[in-house]
């Protein structure tokens, strides 16, 4: 088992990755304050590991709630399902919240754990690979609004993150490519020697060699826990982290949630941000091709799969979060190593890439 | 006008207390960060001061969202309204939201601006005695879910709060009293001083002399300031603010929200303190009868004016979140100067208290 430390004053944490890690009851127990549990997971997940979960946790009161699985049940009224569920069950502020799952349950947790109460506390068990390697890790909590995709929520840090890689062997392909999307983020982002190894070894980790899974999960968490300890609320550097987000909220917004993963849409978004840097001059074209390489050999999307009006998606654009003061800045490449959050580009070029996709 | 600092290191934040402050623009545009300004109000308030407070924001977007008044409307689905206007007017993480009106008001703007975007700009206009000297200051913000109230918020602190203290000139009698339930609260949790003040002075105050108002609602604000300064997420002292609260949630919630004001609920919520402490020997029955004297100088009630059942007032006692790990804790009156939080109590006197209020 590897340990990391995302490091955040008093509100540090310990991000523990390895196998069977699901076994081991003190990793979990020695972050579980108060007597009462909740263990919130999904119809799909919940079958496999909570019972596993709950073996670990014979000293609790433990409930659990099983929402319905799918970035389209991500909304405020599901995490209301969470609040019914604690307040039934007469859950004080000692109590702790468990997400046993993906981003969505993630995210919907950690929500609601911010919420209840004011505030109550929140363990991560990741259980795909999108959320090991990027959403369980950083706090960012929250929900969608038909008008906007991750527009209501909060910045709350879990007390530990216990990524077992395990739980990837039920996950299909699809779900395991589009949590591939958000490696290949960090390497675009800036570290070559990760993009490097990352490229000569997509087929090993596509086949799921376990070593190399545990080696890039490792790798992925340890970039952004650096990236979050130097910028947890999101006012500088942690907005690179956005690497393609804004054309991929677009996307599954206008589409509708749950048409495209989350990380299917990251894929398609970064090649589009790939190709607008390439027009700005600021890559070369083959650079950009070599993402396309990397993304289809993942098995990700690189096309939008249904028709959308350029101005229903240049509308849903200009709604994200990262649009500062009415303008929409967007994260380029602009060479290897470095990928600025920018304004620096011509509006005809953005133009001409998202009628390109559409 | 006078000054109050609350002290929180980088979430410190100005109290303004005095007479004609909604004529003042810098005031408020000091603490407004951004370009877009979305002012919260409700239908009773909007149509007095909404105007008002528009003429000191010439050079800001500004937007309105008008709520349905009343604790009832107090829920998540109302927060959603807000939201839902924020998104549709494009507003982005660098606005402000301005809650104009009272406690209800204040609670979910706060509540909507800790979750928006995970956290804009807020400032609190607060135009009820209840909330100038209670709910404005300290950060709680949230609503309530039919299984209990305030179950879902968040600690989020304002930029400033401006309690212009002409607006309670519009306060009709009922409301004006309900907040005098919360000035009572600071002088029996222990300034003696104030609390002689207040039984002095109790028919002047109820005949809104301003210069009074004015020193009464400093003098809250400044017992308020000084405990959130010491606990700001409710740990340990902040929770004697809630003293009579937990009855008063137990009240609300069994009668149906709105039936009781919150002041009101609070009114008798505190006299079941009070005599609680005195059935336990903390206070002699001729100092509870004091509490009971002011409470009805106030015009405040002394009793619960429906009948509820004592096992459905018990069930939502235990749901309150001062009910730590299963027990129920309650502050009371222990002599003058002194009101612990505390499980210090024998349980068949509470059944009485309860009951002779039912």
């Amino acid at each position: 088992m590897k340990t990391l430390n995302l490091d955040l004053g008093i509100k540090s944490y310990p991000i523990y990755i390895g196998q069977n890690l699901l076994t081991q009851a003190d990793l979990l127990t020695q972050h579980t304050k108060g007597k009462q549990v909740m263990i919130v997971s999904n119809t799909t997940v919940a079958p496999l590991y909570l019972d596993k979960v709950k073996a670990l946790l014979g000293n609790y009161t433990v409930n659990e709630v099983i929402l319905k699985d799918g970035e389209q049940y991500k909304t405020l009224d599901t995490v209301n399902e969470i609040f019914t569920a604690l307040l039934t069950a007469r859950f004080d502020r000692t109590c702790t919240l468990i997400a046993l799952g993906g981003g969505v349950v993630g995210d919907m947790t950690g929500y609601a754990s911010a919420s209840y109460q004011r505030g109550v506390n929140f363990i991560q068990i990741p259980t795909t690979l999108l959320s090991q390697v990027d959403s369980s890790v950083g706090g960012k909590t929250g929900v969608n609004h038909p008008l906007g995709k991750n527009m209501i929520g909060a910045f709350y840090q879990p007390k530990c993150v216990l990524i077992d890689v395990d739980t990837l062997d039920t996950l299909d392909d699809r779900q395991y490519s589009a949590g591939m999307a958000e490696v290949i983020k960090y390497g675009l982002l800036g570290n070559i020697e990760f993009l490097t190894d990352l490229q000569q070894n997509i087929s090993d980790l596509m086949n799921r060699n376990k070593a190399l899974i545990i080696k890039t999960v490792h790798q992925s968490c340890a970039d952004k826990a650096n990236i979050v300890a130097q910028d947890e609320l999101e006012s500088g550097k942690r907005a690179l982290l956005n690497f393609g987000h804004t054309f991929a909220h677009a996307i599954e917004n206008t589409l509708g949630y749950g048409v495209y993963l989350h990380g299917e849409a990251v894929a398609v978004g970064m090649l589009m941000a790939a190709e607008l840097s390439a027009l700005e001059g600021f890559i070369s074209h083959t650079e950009a091709q070599a993402v396309k390489d990397l993304l289809q050999k993942a098995q990700l999307p690189i096309t939008i799969s249904s028709k959308i009006s350029y101005q229903k998606f240049t509308s849903a654009m200009s709604v994200d979060k990262k649009a500062g003061e009415g303008e929409i800045r967007l994260i380029l490449l602009k060479k290897k190593g470095d990928a600025p959050i920018s304004k620096d580009y011509q509006q005809h070029h953005l133009e001409q890439i998202i009628k390109d996709f559409l």
